[in-house]
Parts: C-alpha cells; sequence; structure tokens
C-alpha cells in the first residue's frame, strides 16, 4: 500500500508532460495515479514512453479526462495542455475541489487584456486570475503554500526573473535599456508536427524568432515591474538552439552607478543564499546548459563591463525541468505541505 | 538565351528535390526550368527553400505537374515523388518522348513480384522494367547513355554494392554469409511529419530499424547476384544516426582462401582506378562520413581480420548527393551526351 | 556525523572519474571521502566541476594519492586511472586491507598471456588475477558480495554479454559466426586530449575504428566461452557516434534450428525476470541509446530473421554508468552488503 | 601546365587553413602551389586531410616555410598562422616583393597602441599598418586591388559591419547603447587541444564566454567608428554554439526616429543592392546559420521594434568561409586582378 499523495497528469503526450512522468517516476512522496489525453487514450504509459519500461508507473492506463474521477483520485492535478483548454480544465478541477498547477500561460498574466492581447484567445474564466498564484518558488513559496490554484512559469520568465531579481530589487540598475537576448534548447519548441523541428531542419544550426513579439514577454515585464516597484518594458528575444534542453538568458542592463563586480556578486549571493537551487556562480564563471541539464537549479554568472557600464547576467536552467514540469513539481510539493525540495534533488546529468 | 540543357523536376518538397535544387543551382550545363509540386504550385522557389535568395533558380515559380508542357519544356525529367506514384508519372512521361530519372524504387527491381511483394504496390507499368536501365555509372553508364528511363538507384544499395562489387566479381568471398550493418544520417528517414524524427527525438540519440526486413534488400540482392553470378541472400540491416547525411554500411564476408589485405586491396584499387568517384582509401584507413559531404564520392575501406578469416568492407556515401540526387544528376549527364561529372566537382565539405 | 559507508576514488579527470562523481552525489548510503589526481590535487573538485557547485562533495579537495590514507579513511576504493597504474594501484590497496573496485582492463582477463598480448604491457600483479572476480552483477553477483578486488567490466563487454548471455547458454545459436557491431557514444574515446575527438572532428560525422582489433575483443570472448562451455571466437567491431553517451550492439548470430521469436522472447525474458537492471523490449521493439541515458539499464531487443535464419540481438547500456561508473557502484553495493540498486535507481533523462 | 595563378598557403593545420584547402581545391583560375607548416612538414597533405584523397592538391607535400621559395614560386600568399608569428611572416614576404593576405589580426587595428593592448604582444611591424588594407570587400574592394598586404577581416567583426553599415552610414540609429550578441560555431574556437571544445564538452549545450572583454571588439569599434564617422563603443558578447560552422549575430540599436521596417528595409536592399554577396532577407524572415553553410554569403533580418524603439539586425555568416578563408579568396581574387566572386560561388550545403 503506498501512503505516497496522489496526481493526475492532464495532457501527457508534450514534452512538459513526458518530463513530470520522468520526475515522477522517482518521487518519494508523490505518484501519478491517472493520466488523461485524448489522443493517446486507452494505451499503456510505457507504450508512448518506452523509457518507462518496466517501472511501475509505464503500467498506468492512459485515460479520457474525467473531472469528477480526477477530482475524486487526486490530491492535484498538473494540466499539461495548450493554453485556452487549460482555464476551463482548471477551472473546473478548482469548483471540484481539486488543487491545480496549469503549466500553460492561462493564470499567469494579472491582466486579462493583456493576456487577451498577446494570446489572441477570450479568457473565459477571469475570476480566477486574481485568486492563481503565480509559482515561481524563491519569490512566491508562501503564497504557493496555500493556493489552490497555481500559474506555473513560463521558461524563458523563469531564466529572466531570477536572472534580474536581485539587480532590480536593490536598485542596481535601470529600468529601461533592458534586452534579453535567450536561447532555448528544442524542446521549447513543442512535441507537435511541425517541418521546421524536424532533426534535419535543427541539426547543425541556429536562429532567431519571434523578435520582441515573443508571448513570453508581457509575463517577464509583469513580474520584473513588480520587483521593481514600476512599470517596465523590456526588448525580449529568443532564438532556439539544436540541443534537447536548456535555456540560457544574456541580460544586458544598465548600471546606475558605477558598481563593482564584487559589489554586484555579494548583493546576488546574499539574496538566494537560502534558495538552494539558484546557484550564483564565483565572480569571472560563466554559466552553461549542461550544469544544470535534468535539474531545477538555476546557474547565475555575473559581469560588469566597466567600459560600457552594463552589468550582464547570464541566467542558465533546463526549460523542460525548472522551466516547466520540476517547478510544476516544486508548487505542488508546496501546496501539499511537502518539502520544496522532495523527489527534485537531481545532480546534473554531465556530460 | 541559355544553352543549357534543360531539366523538370517534379516533386521539390522532400530532401531529394532539395538536393536535386542545392546541386542544379551550380551545374554549367544543365538547368532546371520547371518544378512542379501539387502542395506547393504558386509559390516561388526560394519561398519555400530560402537559401536559394538572390541565385535565379529560386524565382522559379513551382507548378502544377503538366506532362505535356514538362515533355515539351524539359530534355529530361527527374522524379522525386514517392514509388507508386512515379511509375505512372515515368510512364507517362517517356510515352510523350521525355527523357526520365527516377528517383523511386518503382523500376530498380527487376522481378514484377518480388517489386510488389517488398513494395505493396501493384506494378502498372511493368512493361517499362525491362527497358529501364539501373543507374549505377561505374557498372552501367554504357547502358545509361542511351536510355530513356534509368532507375536511379537507392541510397542503401549504393554503398552497399559499390563496397561489395570487386569482392564479389572477382570471387574473394562466399555468396552466403553476407551482413549489411548500415547506418544512415536522418535526412534518410524524410522530410514527412514524424514524431520520430524531430530533433528532439533524434538528437543525441541511435537507433535500429527494419532488421532484416527493409525495403532495400531485394534491390541490393538483385544486383550483388548479377555481380556474383549466382542468387544471393543477405542480411540487411539499417540503423538511423543523429547526422544530417551520410551513409556507413559495415559489412560482413567471409573469405574464400587466406588473401591478404595487400592482395585484396590491389584489387579493389585496380576495379576502380578508372572511376574518379570511388575512392579506395590506402591500407590501414577506414572511411568516415564527412570526407564525402556534399558530394559523388564513394570511399572504402578494408579489413582483413585473420582472426575470423574475414573481410570487411566499410563503404561511405553521402546518402542525398551519391546515395539520390546527385546521381540522379550524373544519370542525366550521360542521358545527356554530357560529361559524367558536369556539375558535380564538389569539395567535400568538412569540417 | 554521516553514518554512510565511506569511498575513495583514485582517477578523477577522466569521463569515468566525473560520473563515478555524479553519480555518489545522490547515493543514500555511500560517499566519497578521497578524491586523488595527481593533475589536480589541491583544487575543490567544484572547480574542475562546475556542476558540482553547490553540492556538499564540490567541497572535497582533491589530494595526491597516500595509499595509507586511503586504506585507513574508505571502505571501498574506484580505481578510474589507466590500465598498468591500476594493477599496482589496485593490488597495493588490496594488501593495506582495503576493498577495490578496478574500473581498468588490469584484472579481466583471466589468462595474463593475453592480456599481455593485447595491452601490450607485463602484469606485474598476475597473483591476483585469479581472485579478482569480473563485476557483471546478472552472472556473478554471489562472488563479488565476498571480493576484495572487483575487475568492473569494459562498457562493451557489458552490452554484448548481457545481450547474447541467454541465446549462449541456452544452446539457441552456433558458436562460431558471431558477428558484433557496435556503436559507442565519444565520452567511450575518454577525455584526453586528440584531435579525433575535438567537437567539430566528431560532429555530423560518424566512423568505424579498431575492426576486428579492439581490446574489448578477448574480454568479451572470454565471458562468452564460459557462458557457452566452449572456446569461442567472435568478430567485434566498433564506431564512434556524435552522441555523449551510450552503446548500442547490434549482434549477428547463427540460428542452430528454427526457433520463433516467442520462443526466443520467452527464454530472453525468463532468464532476466528477476534481474531489474535488464529489460527484455516487448517483441518488435527495437532499443534505442536515449531510453537508457544516465541509467543502469540494459535494453535488449530481439529479431528473429527468418530469410537468413538469423537471430539479431541488439542490446542498449549508457556506457558511463551501466558501462563503467555505476557498475562500479552496484559492485561496491554488493561487496559493502548494500542492496545492488542502491543509489543508481535513476529514470532515463528523455528527451 | 596550369595557367592558373599561384598560391602558397603558409599554416594548415588550423580550420582557416583546412578551409582554404577546401576553397582552393575547385578554384578555376587560382591554385595552391605550396603548403608549409612546421609541424607537418614532410607529409603529403592528403595524409593530414583524407577528404583530398584522390584530389591534385592533395599530392602535393607539405614543407617547411621557406621565405625566398614562397616568393619566388608564389603570386600571392595567405597566411593562416597566429598572430605575432603573422606580423613577421607577412612583412618579410612584402619586402620579398610577394602579395600577402593575412588572416590573423596582425594588420587590422589601426592603432598600434589598441592593439598591443587587446593583444598582450609587441608590434614589431608597425610601419605597415598603415598600408595595409582592411580586406571587408563590399567596403574597401577599390582599396583591396592594388594592395600588397591586405589584412583579412575577423570573423565576428564581418558579420557585425556587415549587418550594421547601412543603419550608421545613414544616420538611422544612435552611436551609443549598442549590443551585440553574437553566437559562433565551435570551428570558431580553433583546432588547437583544449579540453574544453572535446566533442563530449561542446555537444548538447551552451556557454557564453569573454563577455566585453573579447579581442574583435575594438576591430568592430574601430570600422563602426569609420562608418559613422564618430568614436563608438559597443558591447560586444559571443557565445558557443554546439555546431561546426556559422555565426549569428544579434545586434541591438536605438532608432533615432520612429522609423518603418519599410524604410529601413530600402535603405539596407539600396546598400547592398550591387553587392551578391549579401542578401537582404525579405521583411519579415529572420536568417539561420545553415542557409549559407559553405558559402561567402552574408544574410541580414531586420526587425523593428515599436514597443522599445529599436532596431534589431540579425546577420549571418559562415564563419570559416566568409568570416575568414573564402573572404580571403575573395581579396586575393581582387589583388590578383581575378574576379571577385571566382571560385567562391557555392550554393549553401542545406541540410
Amino acid at each position: 500500500m503506498s501512503e505516497k499523495m496522489r496526481a493526475g497528469l492532464v495532457g501527457v503526450t508534450g514534452y512538459t508532460g513526458m518530463e513530470l512522468v520522468r520526475i515522477l517516476a522517482t518521487h518519494p512522496q508523490l505518484e501519478i495515479v491517472q493520466v488523461t489525453s485524448r489522443k493517446e487514450a486507452g494505451q499503456r504509459l510505457r507504450a508512448i514512453y518506452p523509457f518507462l519500461q518496466g517501472m511501475a508507473m509505464g503500467e498506468l492506463t492512459i485515460c479520457q479526462p474525467d473531472l469528477s474521477l480526477l477530482a475524486k483520485e487526486c490530491d492535484i492535478v498538473f494540466l499539461a495542455i495548450p493554453h485556452g483548454a487549460a482555464m476551463e480544465m482548471g477551472a473546473d478541477l478548482v469548483d471540484h475541489g481539486c488543487k491545480v498547477v496549469d503549466l500553460s500561460a492561462d493564470f499567469r498574466i494579472r491582466d486579462k487584456t493583456v493576456y487577451e492581447e498577446w494570446y489572441k484567445v477570450p479568457h473565459t474564466r477571469a475570476h480566477l486570475i486574481d485568486e492563481a498564484v503565480y509559482g515561481l518558488p524563491e519569490l512566491y513559496a508562501d503564497k504557493v503554500r496555500p493556493a489552490r490554484l497555481v500559474a506555473n512559469p513560463g521558461c524563458y520568465p523563469t531564466a529572466s526573473i531570477l536572472g534580474l531579481y536581485p539587480a532590480l530589487k536593490h536598485g542596481l540598475v535601470h529600468h529601461d535599456n533592458v534586452v534579453i537576448d535567450a536561447k532555448s534548447g528544442t524542446t521549447g519548441a513543442g512535441r507537435g508536427l511541425k517541418v521546421n523541428t524536424l532533426f534535419c531542419e535543427m541539426h547543425d544550426t541556429f536562429r532567431a524568432y519571434g523578435l520582441g513579439t515573443h508571448r513570453h514577454t508581457p509575463e517577464i515585464e509583469q513580474e520584473l515591474s513588480l520587483i521593481a516597484g514600476a512599470a517596465m518594458t523590456i526588448s525580449f528575444n529568443p532564438h532556439i538552439l539544436p540541443v534537447n534542453r536548456g535555456i540560457l538568458a544574456t541580460m544586458y542592463t544598465t548600471l546606475k552607478s558605477a558598481q563593482s563586480l564584487e559589489e554586484v556578486h555579494a548583493i546576488y549571493s546574499r539574496e538566494y543564499k537560502d534558495h538552494s537551487f539558484v546557484r550564483v556562480l564565483p565572480q569571472g564563471a560563466l554559466p552553461e546548459l549542461r550544469n544544470v541539464r535534468g535539474t531545477m537549479l538555476c546557474d547565475i554568472g555575473l559581469v560588469v563591463d566597466k567600459r560600457t557600464n552594463r552589468l550582464i547576467v547570464v541566467s542558465v536552467i533546463d526549460n523542460l525541468c525548472r522551466g516547466a514540469s520540476g517547478q510544476a513539481v516544486a508548487n505542488a510539493n508546496l501546496m501539499l505541505g511537502l518539502p520544496l525540495e522532495s523527489g527534485l534533488n537531481f545532480a546534473p546529468l554531465v556530460p
């Protein structure tokens, strides 16, 4: 008899669903008891994910989503389905008394108008926007614990906000003139069928996309503005890398005064000293994707460029684990009264 | 006014069509004047292939396939469409007096029954099977020159046949007990939308597929049997590599007598001395994919393993160029009275 | 105060040392207390492996190897140093009463003459060859438990032996005519500085090496012969893949009688049913590297090719984890009275 | 008897030497007659570069560098050796009456003090700095033609300058506040033996390096200042990609007035209309590495971000061809009275 808490997973065919399965396969206190997918219902989980062969979780049968059953069987439900669909399923599950971690963008944006402008769909469950908690543990753990509905942060926002948080909180840099040049592994483009994410269209090449127009822009601006205590407009510019996992964001800011690297480094180190998932690297060191592969870690490197009076922050996460499913599990841990790190203490897979 | 010969290209959205476009973009004596695709008709070629931006060929408008127009405008037509469709289009074009290089499998197999068994479609233009010439220039250039219809060899067969030809022709090895373990770049899996060829499903991994059941098996057996002068059954086993281009086939045979490497190497060198596209590597050297990247070259390495009395042949080609579109151009060159190498003298792109 | 068992690690700059560090970073019952390296002595472990930043193990200071200190401080010592050096250090540690897992080849080959012929060095500690246990847990767990000195199997032998074991044990296939075509990730080539393992010399390419002459050949033959109960000579042929981790071995054998896939599959399944690290895939399924990434798993796929009367076995492992350091930890677990799987229940990192 | 012009190549073991060899292997009007390397002297070129097997150039014997012989045998000499060494060899060859294209940084920086500060070596041939021509054909073809000594531009500067040239020349953007976030393939890190460019240290990962301190910074500032007619200080920040070839530079500038994309695009298109190697992509399109692979092309994409009033320019080149050896051949073509494009009209190798 298991005494683990019980989780449901709605949507399993995408990379965030796949990563939730990987993480929960070894979680000591939380197990998946229901997996739903309209497309794959009827199959065993191991049939679509052979890497689960021989593990208990692989024997689960995928079923059609059923609100009552999910609410009855699960302490918490993860939504790994597209925005638009998630708001309705999320609201219904909350109504049924179920705790929900929504991995989509549906409850991240506080301003309904901004959401609808960037996501091009009406928000049909806007009454829950205020209640939903933005689930970035380093900033909002206290709000996440009692929450019924957590909006799990986007991958780019997670890397960006953690990287800029101490600088903005402590007023080190100007609010205007922030440029984020972000590079993501290809899992960030999803598991849907598109010619431009075929292996031979991504391998040995590199490109930018959505410069200035990516949907994560308002999410980043919202959170940075809250930290800075003033409205911020930023330039956010994503690129796609021929690697599986990881985001590296290079963030360009202008220092208000001539701070030394030592001073900036001390402020960052102090700010994150009680947050074991964030590693402020030693002075002079720069992060790289592989050092956080498969983990919840966010590695931050700092550069003070005296020639141009800039603070350049390089922030690195695993987009699937920290930037999506691992962070969702961290939020579930908090909502269920478990330790934040439970089931999440992976060592990076290097090389 | 151009004085180049004029080619048509039927089917352009796959990797073989794309590679034909790349090769013909710099061919000094042959140019594409018609490109057809049911799916992309109406667009400029540069719209679907931005790499052609700024080149004359990029300005071509893709149109619906039109037999009369193709026959009227073109000295030769390349068919880069799926088997089944190719046999009909190919036969019709020949009826209209047009020369055809068919890159599909439709006219490669001499025995209609074998074709239908392996390809699971009826052969509706079987009257042309006998006339069609198997377009492997090193073996059949003399038959290709006067041909109206050339069956362009498959990628795996090209690498396999060129690698085993001297050994079988000169009776060095036994006919039974030939095992081919072949590894292909992912372009070999085509440009169609399938989950298992997405970047994140191929990158940093490797797998076998179709062991013992790949459709190129009867094609290889047919040609090896002709060379050996006896029916041969082989074990052909493909794998898919996380690289864009290239096939490396490791071929295991049993020597009839205790030949030295020197002797075998001399036989291979002599056999290919007048064939500039085949390079028999120095004794002790083994080929690698990149040394033939983007070219018509076939590199062959030889190993005599005295412990097991085996001759191991390693054969390497670029599956898209030598294994498909470049070989199609070579055949077209022969059919049009041009030098075999015209437009095909690329230096390998290393690294 | 920790109550974990205490391990020493001699040699840390190579990929096997690096992988031991990764695995032991999260082992619940075994911890590294001493790390030695002549080259890096004096540095913190996190200085050479930034992925350990923030973890307790990263704070360890690398020191010069000191036999007495190792023997005094450690319950067990892992040797991740080159063959030749390992035999002397291993013998000395055993003399000092220390348990040893040697990741080199020095004590794998039972016949001193064969060792010296293939490894080109004299064996100076041959008196321990008989005592040393070949540490493949599925075959030799009972001998490993009481051992003082375990010879950790090579990566290619691990994949090959596990793949062929049931077929040979149950007499399904002929002893002659076994061909192993193996493909390894580039970590298998080590972390030493060589032009041909630079990124730009390996990326987007593929090659064979050491066909018929690789040093793992006699190790595979020794173990297969023991299983078969008769001397076997095999053809072993390695290739190097542009991936970090993983070995896929495609093994060609000839069936003694016309077995069905069902029968062979049943024999394999029965043989491995109590060995959770070995997964015999469902009939018709073939393994791939990523499904075992970062784990102790060995995935086996079976093909019966009736046309050629062959049994083709495809065996996949992670060369660093199962093929080296993870297997070393499994052996240490057994030698220290811990459960075999302790610290080794990783879910594969997919994608 | 060849009537081609004759080139010498000093330094052949690095990637720029290797790429010169690839390009000149098919150049119709220029051939290599001397190759020198202290390290590899005595070997045939094909012995170190098997991809040249079977080509005439592969038969060349590498010799020790000999000034008189180079000057006597060659119409022009390419220097593919490290900075510091290049200045002396270059000056000596010019003294011997030989034309020189120097691929190192030694004669790029007009201000000796700046050179010595960034490159940490004294400039011992400063008398030639004024005479040397900065070999960016789109800007300086007229000066290159009569030059004896051409300083071949760096890879990052080539991409950066071509991308910003029209914007600065036409005063579209402010001179301060330019940020260049550049990403280079790993060939950019050279072919020397370093742990951090081993395959397993680069594959499936990504990192920044030298933020704000890269040696190409003063070269970019020098040329942009000349174009702008005012001293410019920029923030230049490189990253290294797990691909073989290519640089993508994302450049962030602030518009002086509210220009539309149409207007900016028209200015760029007009500026480059007679320069066939530069392709200003259609409005809305962004460049990618593969579309210039193996070529002299520079692809430029333009974004006007009205929210932040920025002009973002994305510029892409092949770092080895356009960013080094191909550009060196273009300069040699000009210096020898050949057409700029001679031997350089490659179609991009896609995929």
